[in-house]
């Protein structure tokens, strides 16, 4: 199934299920108010879901109506936590050569991962907003999954029956911010802002045989101001699975359930694909040209991302954002 | 006044009014049944709260019970939020002296912080789990603020009016995961496992001249195992007020009502006011021997965090932790 949330109904938003082609839509009432609610009671809310969702796929749903995306929240308009890996070890192994460096043998094992910010999450057509373009405004387009509750010391074979939904992210960053950040050699804070998660989330067994080993394997169709920009595939060079990724999150804690897991920016050895974030292209440019040539977002730039089946149908929906200044209320 | 939650009524608990005592409480039935449910809507939920706060104080609430601290949840059970300053120099350039560094100038203008997780928080009687020793379980003793929705951009100068609650951390630190987690250079995940909040929060009001300069005067008296451990004043050495922290939070992204923010483990010069944090301890050790002699926590370790007022009366509750063992299921 597929599931959303609307702008309405207060800060969580209300739930909808949504149908597969992504047209119709119908209110989970009395089933869960929100997609929170329905996460923190899954065993119970997820087969009446279900049913739902069997319901208005088959066009008996009551009550079911045209779905528009501007009227979408994000799935989990705040969530209780995000954490958001670094799986794709030739975004790494790039950005590192490009300054000199080697990957270190740890990479290949230890996965990168760091704490991200959930107190809010963008909806999929709600405009990215910055005080300024000095920021260095980045896109980053990732798969992300979404947990129940999920031990501390959860094994990678045990944590994969934990992934319950499916979708993506604009994992937003402000590249100027980041060198001084990372410096400070307490991560990312003021340089990883709001981001967007996809317009749905989809069960893993919505997503056929494109999802196996924990991975999705399909292209991430990414594109700015309506040019193609990147179709890295997801099931390609990601070298530790959303089981993996789950795992390390949970060493030493619980995740709550509807704690989201990203896979980090989508990258291949094959740069033919193109890239999936702006550092990725301007890294590209820099081993080949000795210095980038693609700027930074700019007010008014368009960012879409958006993954299609073998047969070109959307699986989660468009990201579609305007970068837009923000003006501070003084 | 003072608000706490229960552990009952579901995962955010139920929130209670206590008395400035903390001995009394009453439900806060009919305004809101959680703290974030109150902290969403705070200018109409805090003033019936204080209603009946004063009704409390004053013997003539309805339904009051005695309170049990171990009946407690954290105040906030699960947040949205939670961002972690370092605002105690001496600490930092401690640490940094043990390891023959230096300072950065920038340091005494950029604050340190860190995104910290907040999907789950220990009650304050509950145990600290860990499923090792050799992870190095350490505790840190710091004053939180929780606010009210911050916009993107807000100055220090207006930030301290978004500051609505104050109150205690036990951010529990793993010590022995964080070099390996610092040196891949995205900040602290597995080395920061769930905290413990205090067993209430405070408004500010209810601090008096206690609270000034958005900053808590007052030493935090800590104790491990019934000994006495530190008790460094909190108001002093604090770098950076909580409003510069709740700004420097919100330069690029609005902070969710229910945001937690942190300030770093207390220290101060004086190191004959003692530590707030093992860590802390062990360095002023090998600054002086060479090399630490305190160990890090045990299993069945009691750790005890307060702050009392001039007259000796505890303004938060105490948080008191035993650390203990967990086996994953397998």
């Amino acid at each position: 199934m597929k599931l959303g949330s609307l702008k309405e109904g207060g800060r969580d938003g209300t739930l909808i299920v949504v149908s597969r082609d992504l047209k119709r839509a119908v209110k989970a009432t009395g089933i869960a108010s929100t997609l929170q609610a329905a996460l923190d009671d899954w065993s119970n809310a997820a087969p009446r879901l279900n049913a739902l969702s069997d319901a208005l796929n088959e066009g008996r749903a009551e009550n079911a109506f045209a779905l528009e995306m501007a009227a979408l929240a994000s799935p989990l308009p705040r969530a209780y936590e995000f954490v958001d890996g670094s799986a794709y070890l030739p975004h790494v192994a790039r950005v590192r050569r490009a300054r000199g460096a080697e990957v270190p043998e740890s990479f290949y094992t230890d996965p990168l991962m760091y704490q991200a910010t959930s107190s809010g999450f963008y909806g999929p057509r709600d405009p990215i907003l910055a005080i300024s373009e000095e920021w260095g405004i980045d896109l980053e387009a990732e798969v992300i999954v979404v947990t129940d509750d999920v031990p501390m010391g959860v094994t990678a074979a045990e944590a994969g029956r934990h992934i319950q939904l499916v979708g993506l992210v604009n994992d937003v960053s402000l590249r100027n911010l980041i060198p001084n950040e990372l410096a400070k050699g307490f991560g990312f804070l003021q340089s990883k802002p709001r981001s967007a998660l996809s317009p749905v989330l989809a069960t893993p067994d919505e997503l056929g045989a494109a999802w196996r080993d924990n991975k999705l394997h399909l292209p991430m169709r990414t594109s700015i101001n309506g040019a193609w920009f990147g179709e890295a595939e997801a099931g390609v060079d990601m070298q530790f699975s959303f089981a993996e990724l789950v795992a390390h999150a949970a060493k030493t804690r619980p995740l709550a359930a509807g704690t989201i897991v990203g896979s980090g920016t989508i990258a291949n050895e094959d740069t033919s694909k193109g890239a999936s974030c702006l550092a990725e292209q301007r890294t590209v440019e820099t081993l080949r040209d000795g210095k980038p040539s693609t700027p930074f977002l700019k007010f008014g730039d368009r960012v879409r991302i958006e993954i299609t089946d073998a047969a070109g149908a959307s699986l989660f929906g468009a990201i579609e954002q305007t970068v837009t200044r923000y003006e501070p209320r003084r």
